[in-house]
């Protein structure tokens, strides 16, 4: 309770008592131990809803599915098209290009520890990765493949047809829509990256972060960051209206129609924000210390320069976690 | 030279004295042991070419470029998009898509073993790995990126810069197209695939193809497949005309603009061909059994079928080697 109380003061603009950012000095670990409070080590797995149980032959079929460019319209897209574990599991271009080379209206966001986010897309049009999986298959901009044309063309693989009984073992006819979704989703809680150099300094490492990232932190608590950047993937997977460089998006106010949302998106995740570059809803924002001052202007109200934001960019750099390393799957 | 002599022998269309193909009987293993001698177990590497020394710092860069898609136009499409590794480093379609869902002239060939061919692209035109490896940057319908623009992107990145210094140390302003080239081939002679059934079987475990797989064996050397299917790769890296179902392709021609060449393509791979379906020049045949009759057809004259065709086909399966595994290499 007390590190809620803390954020609360955090967001309220509240000073804490005895902190100072200490700009240009060396500071010993020990001034930052009270700052393991407001962070959370990620966890290992994230939560993992009932419905889907995570079996490694759910996995395992998730995996396929993921990297199988054949269920889209071209034969060529697969999720790992824009979510290329090559970059962050994004695509490194401001908007995501996809079927017929079709540019559509948004970043793609990372699916690294994307199954710690409350909301998905930046819209937050789905609840959970579950909800989110299909989306993409169908969508006219990226792999425009209707999903029954997806499922024929899966079902004429015998290998894809056993993985399907393999992982639905109580379902008689398991290879359609819904479990598409639950593999796929079941796959993403798997790409999780552990062991950023904030999680190490967190669990006691005092020289896993360097000083400029150690101040950043401070700086990113005491300036409020953390009101919105908070809980295990630094996101509170709520929806924040911001004028972004360059966006006209009405964002969340398509979804909800509410005028207070209008210009909203969900807070994405800041974990390996250092490889999902470009930055914001519509990936207009190439560097780190040019987001970092547009976050202080749009959200914050305050200049952010110098010193600090360098500190700031190092302290982002801190929360480059271990990237899940594994060959493509072999597909029939 | 003996093995020469018998190959020689088949070619022309004689028959070896002493060996039947046994349709249906069951043969003891030691039946087939003298036809170790008309096969090649895949060397663990192709031949260096002494312009591209194959050093580890060279073959990291290949690889991180044969996986970069910002030296694309769109910035999605890279070499590992039409020759996937889950795929078989090909894309199980009948013709590449390319930039902006532009559907290309060819089926896309395998690079596995591509380091043992002696000459690249269905048509020949390049002779190297190296001479092809820029080809499909360039390519309006493949990534559509000029060079100039490819190195300008990658210059961008303070890390490229520094592993081209480190592959090519002797070049003071290393970022040039040709080393481009000589990392891509570099890399690429990397991808090779041992320890198929029959190389163990060449190098003497019995056990290691199945009756129907060595009957087919048989079948492949006395029907004359070996006539063009032979030495490391299965292929002589020669051009041969074929009419392929549905193509109007000229082939060859397009290259030499010599009659003999009209409608020739070079002869594939047979290694993973099990895995590189469709087949042919235009990816107009979905089937390996398929594939095996037109091949009778059109370039010995015969009628394959029955069990004959049933144990080619499994002969083939017989060819399928360890494909390389290694995890997406990270992109700066």
């Amino acid at each position: 309770m007390a590190r809620e109380q803390l954020r609360s003061a955090l967001i309220a603009g509240s000073t804490i008592v005895g902190l100072s950012i200490g700009l240009g000095g060396i500071a010993a670990a020990d001034e930052y131990v009270q700052y393991r409070d407001f962070f959370e080590p990620l966890p290992a797995m994230p939560p993992i809803p009932a419905v889907n149980s995570m079996t490694e032959a759910r996995v395992e079929l998730g995996r396929m599915l993921f990297f199988e460019p054949r269920i889209s319209a071209s034969g060529v897209i697969s999720c790992a098209t824009c979510h290329n574990p090559a970059l962050g599991y994004t695509d490194r271009i401001p908007r995501a290009v996809g079927h017929d080379g079709q540019v559509g209206e948004r970043n793609t966001p990372t699916v690294l520890n994307s199954g710690f986010f409350e909301a998905q897309f930046w819209d937050g049009r789905a609840a959970t990765l579950e909800e989110q999986a299909l989306g993409p298959i169908e969508a006219e901009v990226e792999m425009a493949m209707p999903l029954e044309a997806a499922l024929e063309r899966i079902t004429e693989f015998a290998i894809y047809v056993e993985k399907f009984h393999a992982a639905f073992p109580g379902d008689d006819d398991p290879v359609h829509a819904d479990n598409v979704a639950l593999s796929l989703a079941a796959f993403q809680r798997t790409l999780n990256t552990p062991n950023s150099p904030l999680d190490l300094w967190l669990v006691g490492d005092d020289g896993a972060m360097s000083e400029s990232q150690k101040r950043g932190m401070v700086a990113f608590v005491e300036r409020g960051c953390l009101g919105c950047h908070a809980g295990p993937a630094l996101t509170d997977s709520q929806f924040h209206v911001i004028q972004t460089p360059g966006s006209t998006d009405l964002g969340r106010f398509l979804v909800t129609g509410e005028e207070h949302d209008r210009h909203a998106f969900k807070t994405p995740t800041l974990r390996n924000v250092a490889l999902t570059y470009p930055y914001f809803n519509n990936g207009e924002v190439a560097s780190l210390d040019e987001a970092i001052v547009v976050m202080g202007q749009e959200m914050l109200g305050i200049e952010l320069e110098g010193q600090e934001l360098e500190d700031l960019v190092a302290f982002m750099h801190a929360l480059t976690g271990a990237i899940p390393q594994f060959p493509v799957p072999p597909l029939p």
